[in-house]
């Protein structure tokens, strides 16, 4: 009986806490009054099973539940719905961790080894930015880019607003913005994916007519289940995660950027990196980077960061890692090429703790 | 210019809410620094626009921000984007409202008028159950629907835990439900369908081939833009939406369920019900449900629901509504018929207030 460990923190009183966790590991699993089950099977097979309880202090409680791994099967859309689906919807829990076992859900494809073989970025940290702000046509788009790959960066990437839009249609804008950055240096152009799974796969199908081989989703906007088929629909692409609508405060960053979208096949995540204007930790941080490597993904914090933090940000994360610097180097305006230029030589030059 | 107009709850101080809301309004629109964009197009029309900021006391703010169309365009995980991705990573701040301007998003196909035509179920409130326990196998949910059927009920969907698992496959067990609800009473099964939008849109056409007319979507986890798709590409199949993995407490309810999704095109759009096992208080509930019916969707509250609570929740909800009791009815167990037809009559003999 192969069961996927769910972690949850739940505040409650030490007299509650044990019913507590039963109504979760229901909640989780079966959704009924236990009483009104006859079958053997669903009851030692199915429903939720509370493997330990552990007083954390302060109200709270870690709580593990061993869920049934056959209620999820291979649907990524049901590890979400399984671990945390109706759970979600009450005040006093908090989905921590998981653990699925190996084999369960393929991951990324391409991944560290992958990236650092594609860019020729080794024994450094690979760097970043995006394309802003959304509004521009494509040409003007396509001009940033130029900058960004002009100075020297691995990834020039769309911000994570630009869609589809009437001003800028992917259709105008990529094969533009992919043009650009391969006549302006090595970079690695990467378009935002968006819209139903149908639209994605047709934007997919584009990018990779314009030679490129690297995309960004986001995961809780496109849905779990579709992002796994596009990466198994894709094998030699990669792919890159975007937190947008994470609203982690429910489900552990750590868990939902650092292990769950690697899980579903991203090759990279971004998440926003502590003293930035997101409110992560610094420990939240490195667990989440660590959750993500352990799985072979590259980890991208980002969000609000600058020049002058990329020394401390490599000390913090290592090679193992990639730089996503965006609206300060996009401040440089006229000169994003040498703003660029100076961030990746920061990151060629740093000298690397781990 | 066409805009949307989100309206953010913010912890702030008096001396920080200016600064804070032009900060969300430029996280939710250009991402990046104002002093780097040049075009009066983008700093006019795409930055977001501080509306007005209300204070609400207890260190809370409203803050109204205009998000142009341009941005969304038809894309229904841009809307989610656009108005709470970033964001979302943020702790000091709710979704509270969103006013989309009609005719950017289609809503209910079929909604309250239509499911009324179908089922016969005129002046009252309509009446729908749960297929439960996971687990089981095909003939064994089967004999469960014909259970409610032979009830009198009106709708008979699965348990949102429900997908393709292989003790029970979809193609397996939803024409032996559709075909045992049909021998066995007047109801519409409702089969849940999960995974990709290419499975989904599958378990729909099968569905079809059963001829069944109404589907159940978990919208968070099918991801909007599929929701939205399907709806376009199945005008005649009505969509009743499933809360699971809302975590509603980050973009508030009312909003979430009783707004965007029938936005999405639900019909009916499930939510926890005041005094179950979630935490919502009864003015949510009002309002999530008077929501969903201004854009002519059903509203369904659940969750722990019993017999007992009936002419309660019929006064509180009235005649528009759909009651859904799941575990109550099958804790009968092999009298599951008579407690559905207890449940039917007891909304049928219900003296509306409205």
């Amino acid at each position: 009986m192969t069961r996927i460990i769910a972690t949850y923190l739940v505040h409650a009183t030490p007299a509650e806490i044990e019913a507590r966790a039963r109504a979760i590991a229901i909640e989780q699993s079966v959704e009924m009054p236990l009483e009104a089950i006859a079958d053997d099977f669903i009851l030692r097979g199915i429903v939720g099973e509370v493997q330990s309880i552990a007083d954390r202090g302060g109200g709270v409680f870690a709580v593990r539940i061993g869920l049934a791994a056959s209620t999820i099967g291979a649907d990524a859309g049901q590890l979400f719905n399984m671990a945390f689906g109706n759970t979600s919807l009450q005040e006093d829990v908090v989905l921590a961790d998981l653990n699925v076992p190996p084999g369960l859900f393929p991951g990324p494809r391409v991944g560290i080894a992958g990236l650092r073989a594609r860019t020729g970025a080794v024994g450094r940290a690979f760097t970043a930015s995006a394309i802003k702000p959304q509004g521009l046509p494509p040409e003007r788009l396509a001009a940033i880019a130029a900058g960004f790959a002009a100075g020297g960066i691995d990834f020039v990437k769309d911000d994570h607003g630009l869609a589809d839009q009437h001003y800028a249609p992917f259709a105008a804008r990529v094969p533009l913005c992919a043009d650009a950055v391969r006549r302006a240096g090595h970079a690695r152009y990467v378009p935002s994916v968006t819209g139903s799974l149908d639209a994605m796969r047709a934007q997919i199908g584009l990018a990779r007519d314009c030679g490129l081989d690297c995309v960004m989703v986001a995961p809780m906007i496109a849905g779990p289940a579709n992002v796994r088929a596009l990466a198994d629909e894709f094998p030699g692409m990669a792919f890159l995660a975007h937190p947008t609508l994470g609203g982690a405060a429910r489900i552990a960053p750590e868990l939902l950027i650092g292990k769950l979208f690697p899980l579903l096949g991203a090759d990279a995540v971004i998440f926003p990196n502590y003293g930035g204007r997101f409110g992560y930790s610094p420990g939240t941080c490195a667990d989440l980077a660590a959750n993500a490597r352990g799985l072979g993904a590259v980890p991208v914090p980002a969000g609000g960061m600058t020049l002058a933090r990329v020394p401390e940000m490599l000390d913090f994360y290592g090679a193992d890692a990639m730089l996503l610097i965006g609206g300060s180097l996009l401040a440089a305006r006229e000169r994003l090429a040498e703003a660029t230029a100076r961030f990746a030589n920061a990151v060629a030059a740093h000298r690397y703790r781990k």
